[in-house]
């Protein structure tokens, strides 16, 4: 699957959907959809592993918590952000700019969504308009097994294999929504070296970094966060193999763990072969030597890269402490982050709302409570390893003679603090509710001994993260964005800007790569899956399949490969023809499309789409769906 | 403690000790003898945890399979080397030297341990003979919990507490062997600045290596090794935390998973410091620089570090390859490393002993007869974790399309059949003699799950090792010798060899570093230990310490730092004054140590010892051992 990014704790709600026919109907991709098929499922009916089928839409379910977003409209709003900020000097950027966008946020009508969003490192900021539908609902997705054939070995591979889609339905006011400007499918397949477009939104890219911060992020970042994901994988593989219970709770954990190390592995390779690195540097001095060229724009700029270089410098003094104590405290525990939010935001809400910690201004504090409140199952023996793994390494890292790693541990050891830290009560929703209300007294009469911990030095996680907004987070900032207006005047928008998770169009053509001395070809077909299917997962086909063997096309096209430059964040974006029709819908990238975080090889990095051939004969041939069909056909 | 290298799977047993009285008695670490240590614990009685005592030489007790050598004399052999290699070209060359080294050290007498040591990468070869004492036995070793106080969260740590030493006794024909020049202890600590030698036998060390080769260990190589023992890491500390039998079985491959790691980390940030890897760049250029201004040394140089530089891009072609199928095949199974030699025995001994792969020479057979043979407890359930680790860790490398991974994986997953090979009958000893002494015979028509899986492939994975050979080993190793030459002529032999676990003698002085803004004081005290102690382990301290609190010396002198430059396999290493007697044992360095493997920084690199002061009281003051004092002191 694609890269969701290493997912943090707010509920997962957002997907931008595109409607296929003209009462509602959305395609997607099956794992954009899994967190509404399994609160769906029940120990009687588990639809992930079984399949979701309706052949009438009184079938369909509603998926809890879920909205679908249609972009309205986007404005550019970067002069005020620009006028905020001019005075504040390198230290105070960030927070000046912070509470800009959450003016323009807040000043948005009800009813609408509203986001400030930050292109080219600054360069740009445009406000973006959605319009949200709250009833969604869920018509067909097929089994896991056959969705996500392959499973973690197959991931950002190619040969594919997934039937990675998954249908719902906008409704509004109880009935489905009229939706008659839709999308159209075509289900023969495109040719190859036919041109396509992908219509989506990519997820964060990096490209236009300075070469010290992917030095660093080469040198620091990834080698810590890969051998932390590493270990977390081994423990929690460990975990699930004890029973059918852990299988189950430790799934989705697993999931994201190994889907983001290999997408960091990815990225790592791009940036540790020195052809990669080499791109970078060259971009950069590019710039750089334009610059010079011009005398006024050099005054204007500075030293931004000297700049940069220098506050990467500051960062690799407190990096460690930083990410361990403060922005990745807790890492994965559930608890953890609850007791933070009721600490921090009794303390917050005590001080106006330009002084808070953005999260916990007046505009976002109702997501925050919506986190807080929602019910959710924590199973402690799973939080335990999570908050152990934690703790142990930031021990590791920080040694044990630094001041608050003796605070945070005293005289227990990591597993001790962790077993009795994993019994907070903090897992009943009642009990997050009343310290919610209760605010700052509650909080600091709590004996709960995760409130107990997560308060005894919040003040000093607190400081780390002044010290790194100060001397890190806004010196860059400011910097990016002088490199960014001396990229305007170098380039224009000639260029584009980083993706942000926002709407872009990429075009492309239908064509595998040359890895080697070998030639990839564009397509996979329904022969291979059969031929890599096996005994054992993932590479298990459902009985479905295994019956459907006989009657289905084994010449139909099934995955295919495609050149436009998309990244994570991508999944479910459609694959279109010239004609502006569906014939096929992104699931994936290659491996060497992991490198897209920095560059784009034109040679090398493809898009992976499971074709609309592939679809039809799912629905048509495998699962016998032909109201599906025929909707889609446009019958 | 300091690193012993990454195991392997020969029975450890070297050990190189240094008599400090005239009755044989010996002065080592603790964390060299845990085998032994571990070797005569029973149920019933726990050496590791409770201590070994004792007050009368009847009471020592030989240590199974032990030996301890001393040198008795050195060869400088470089020419026979030189001219067995003369002719041999660039793919050749490690087979033609091997089989010269091999010949080499057949010559030798009974009886005599003789090896042929590398030295300045091939610059010089030197035989190397040893007398050999087999009859080893433990006088003295504290409790565990004491003698690697704060476990790995210390390791490479300082401030420093550990109680690192045992005492063992070398006998001949059954009495105490005779050592009346035997080295005398000092017991007065050293003072700060004072001037101290270190006689040791420092393990491997890269510093002569081509910058390409350290650009390749730090991009590729460390990065792939960390995370894949993170990953095991996290499994095996699973495992352990099943119960008290899981915890014994995985606790020496913790220990050694976690040292490696430690020693892996430091390494890889030492090379990913810029200013790090500038020294190897210097010193590099420098060495360039000398030779262009010489025509005649130029044109016997060549170009090798281009050479080098292009086996390293060969190497990045194959490197996965050649690591997860051949070099590191297996990973830590036991079951797997009896397969794969009694497989290739078999096929090597119908061989010429010139035409053999260098482990199956007459010369060496014997060792991998005693390895296969030994007794040994293998317990399936942790087998079966390192099998499927390894093997999912290959198809991830490799990926599912991989010719080897489909060979080897056939239709089963790598869960599925790690849980069969870890079954294999290669668990006892008597079924591993029938097809040691059967032969080719015996190995075509075993049905062992192991011997099947092993022999099925065996013939692509030599393939690999001999691709590896002619296109890396070979080519890097020969201009690596021409580098060597050309830094002869440079430096003469001003510039010590790298590291091979032969011999050396270090000297230093006794002092601190500075770390940031922070002054390290050279020394830690008994007070400290106390005050560092909590209840949990692996800051718990045995009752034994508890109790002697009251009565002995806060201010005694416990462990120290100095600045030698010394790396893993100097532990053990006598620590001298001036005047040749022992104030100290070696046991660690610092973290900063770890960057010796390539350069040695004389403001940062540190060596940690305990004082002979700390085991003067440990054995008088806590353990009352009075015989032994006096033995120590000479009475």
């Amino acid at each position: 699957m694609a890269e969701h990014g290493d997912g943090g704790h707010g509920a997962h709600s957002r997907l931008f959907g595109l409607n296929v026919s003209d009462a509602g109907l959305l395609l997607t991709n099956h794992h954009c959809v899994t967190a509404c098929i399994s609160a769906l499922s029940t120990a009687q009916e588990n639809f992930l592993e079984n399949g979701f089928f309706t052949r009438a839409r009184e079938e369909e379910r509603r998926c809890p918590g879920m909205s679908v977003q249609v972009l309205t409209g986007i404005e550019d709003v970067t002069s005020r952000i620009e006028a905020a900020t001019a005075s504040a000097g390198a230290e105070g950027f960030v927070r000046a700019r912070d509470a800009e966008i959450s003016a323009i946020e807040r000043a948005c009508a009800a009813g609408v969504r509203c986001e400030v969003v930050t292109l080219y490192q600054g360069g740009r900021y445009a406000l973006y308009r959605y319009n949200r539908y709250d009833d969604v609902r869920l018509v067909f997705a097929p089994e896991s097994s056959v969705a996500a054939f392959g499973g973690d070995p197959d991931n950002f591979n190619f040969p594919r294999y997934c039937l990675d889609f998954a249908l719902l339905r906008v409704y509004v006011d109880g009935v489905p929504a009229e939706t008659p400007a839709h999308l159209s499918m075509r289900f023969t397949p495109p040719e190859a070296g036919e041109i396509t477009f992908v219509a989506g939104n990519p997820g964060g890219t990096s490209r236009l970094r300075a070469s010290a911060q992917l030095a660093f992020e080469r040198d620091v970042v990834l080698p810590w966060q890969l051998t932390n994901l590493a270990e977390t994988r081994g423990r929690v593989i460990a975990y699930a193999r004890q029973g059918v219970d852990q299988a189950r709770i430790a799934s989705t954990t697993l999931e994201s763990v190994e889907n983001t190390y290999k997408a960091l592995w990815g990225r790592r390779m791009a940036l540790a072969d020195p052809q990669g690195f080499a791109r970078v540097t060259a971009a950069e001095a590019d710039l750089q030597a334009r610059v010079a060229r011009n005398a006024a724009a050099q005054r204007a700029a500075g030293d931004p890269w000297g700049e940069i270089a220098a506050a990467q410098e500051a960062y690799r003094d407190i990096f460690y402490a930083y990410q361990h104590l403060e922005a990745r405290a807790g890492e994965r525990s559930m608890l953890f982050a609850y007791a933070r939010d009721i600490v921090r935001a009794a303390a917050e809400r005590e001080r106006g709302d330009a002084e808070r910690m953005p999260r916990y201004t007046n505009a976002r504090l109702q997501g925050v409570q919506s986190f807080l409140l929602a019910p959710r199952v924590i199973e402690p023996a799973f939080e335990q390893i999570h908050l152990e793994l934690w703790l142990s390494k930031t021990r590791e890292m920080l040694t044990v003679d630094h001041p608050l790693v003796r605070r945070m541990l005293g005289r227990e050891s990591p597993e001790g603090l962790a077993a009795r830290l994993a019994q907070s009560r903090l897992a009943d929703p009642a009990f997050r509710r009343a310290l919610w209300e209760g605010g700052a007294p509650a909080v600091a009469a709590s004996t709960d001994p995760m409130i107990v911990f997560v308060r005894s030095w919040d003040e000093q996680a607190r400081a780390l993260r002044t010290q790194y907004q100060a001397q890190v987070e806004s010196p860059i900032a400011r910097a990016q964005e002088r490199i960014a207006r001396a990229r305007f005047q170098a380039f224009g928008a000639g260029i584009y800007p980083d993706a942000t998770f926002s709407p872009r169009l990429s075009f492309g053509r239908v064509e595998g790569w040359r890895e080697g001395a070998q030639d990839i070809p564009a397509f996979t077909y329904t022969s291979g899956l059969y031929e890599r299917a096996g005994g054992q997962a993932p590479f298990a086909l459902p009985q479905s399949w295994i019956d459907a063997q006989v009657r289905i096309d084994p010449g139909a096209v099934f995955n295919l490969s495609s050149s436009h430059d998309v990244v994570g964040g991508n999944s479910g974006s459609p694959l279109l023809d010239r004609e502006g029709r569906v014939v096929g819908v992104v699931f994936d990238g290659n491996i060497h499309s992991l490198g897209g975080e920095y560059f784009y090889d034109v040679a090398l990095n493809r898009t992976v789409s499971l074709s609309s051939a592939a679809m039809r004969m799912a629905l048509a041939d495998v699962y016998g769906l032909e109201a599906l069909v025929a909707e889609l056909e446009g019958r």
